[in-house]
């Protein structure tokens, strides 16, 4: 039994980034018809919700927003009592990676991809899209390119046509904001900050990250000069 | 890097029917540690939760309750205005599987099976076990070997030696009853029935396997003794 679902038709995973919103404008730019999926897990910048919603809304696309709850969570993303990382892979980039950082959530992103997957199924959407990234990126193995290849056999051997696209797995995030102001990403409406408080900290990993791409895109970051 | 987590600690699907109360006796006599993970997600039957509950407490399990909801979801387990199907794959053996019953919950194993991802990496335990079954079943892809074969692979390439094991995946109803009397499995505190009513309706798919089941092995089911 092999199932056929509309390969122009896609979930997207949008988390209100700038990462997910690039992608979602790619597939747009790319005919797809785009279905959001949005997810508040406990993260202490849940604030990046009301952006992705926003965000969603500005592409004209259709979206959820799911609740789900970790309570065996301990992660500094989640836990507010605990301090945020800050650089902690940008100045270890010759280490070996040997440790997460505390921000790593267990198994994240392999529940979001099984809640698209659901999603997908359901409305015979015939791929999925997520702003995965593996150059500038805390070191999560559920970022990297060997996860979303076994997730695409993993989606085989159920039998369907469905698959997980990555574009900006091996992109720089300088690379990532040419490519979406090219498609006209409103970074301007993007949340990265993991503090979620009312302006961005500038010192988690999450804000260090964003500020090297724009610094090396050449241009002010959008959502700072609304701020100023 | 390579993530060493204890073999010997497992987290076990559990949903209160007896194939996965098979699994925990099973597990528990192998030696493992075992935490217990229950879902409800909107199954007209979640007075299968109870009978998870008590069976998780008779083993000696920890346990946590996860609630999920799939506001996309059309299934005939999740919509209690749809009749639910009887005999759909009991009759059929002979054809080729080219459709899915409507019990059929999209993305259902591979929902829990992220959760469990996520519990088992938290806690440190080197094993999942999940009462999939792939004889005397109602066709849903998410139960066959080569899903968890799948699976086996994803785990890999997120750096850990955490394992899927489905030990009744190849086993008749009749067998994984057998197996569980011997281990002792309080089949009498199982329930099966998608209707979920006080007592079993005997015609839905997953009362008659487990009718079949008990049948062959030559004995009364206990559930049923009790109503008596």
């Amino acid at each position: 039994m092999k199932k056929e679902n509309n390969p122009k038709k896609a979930v997207v995973l949008l988390s209100g980034g700038l990462d997910s919103a690039t992608v979602l404008y790619h597939a747009k730019a790319k005919g797809y018809e785009c279905h959001c999926l949005l997810f508040r897990y406990g993260q202490r910048h849940e604030k990046e919700l009301k952006a992705a919603r926003q965000i969603a809304k500005k592409a004209g696309c259709f979206f959820h927003v799911i609740a789900i709850t970790l309570p065996w969570c301990t992660s500094s993303l989640t836990d507010r009592t605990q301090q945020l990382p800050s650089g902690h892979r940008l100045e270890k980039k010759a280490m070996p990676l040997v440790s997460l950082p505390t921000t790593y959530v267990p198994g994240r992103n392999t529940i979001f991809i099984s809640f698209a997957l659901s999603f997908a199924e359901t409305i015979g959407a015939g791929t999925i899209f997520i702003g995965a990234n593996a150059v500038d990126y805390s070191g999560y193995p559920d970022c990297r390119p060997d996860y979303y290849t076994a997730w695409n056999r993993l989606l085989r051997s159920l039998g369907t046509t469905m698959k997980i696209q990555t574009p900006l797995i091996r992109l720089t995030k300088e690379g990532i904001i040419r490519a979406g102001l090219a498609l006209g990403v409103p970074y301007g409406l993007t949340w990265s900050c993991y503090k979620g408080a009312s302006t961005p900290c500038g010192e988690c990993d999450s804000c260090r990250y964003r500020a090297k791409g724009f610094r090396k895109a050449g241009i002010g970051d959008p959502a700072l000069k609304k701020l100023t």
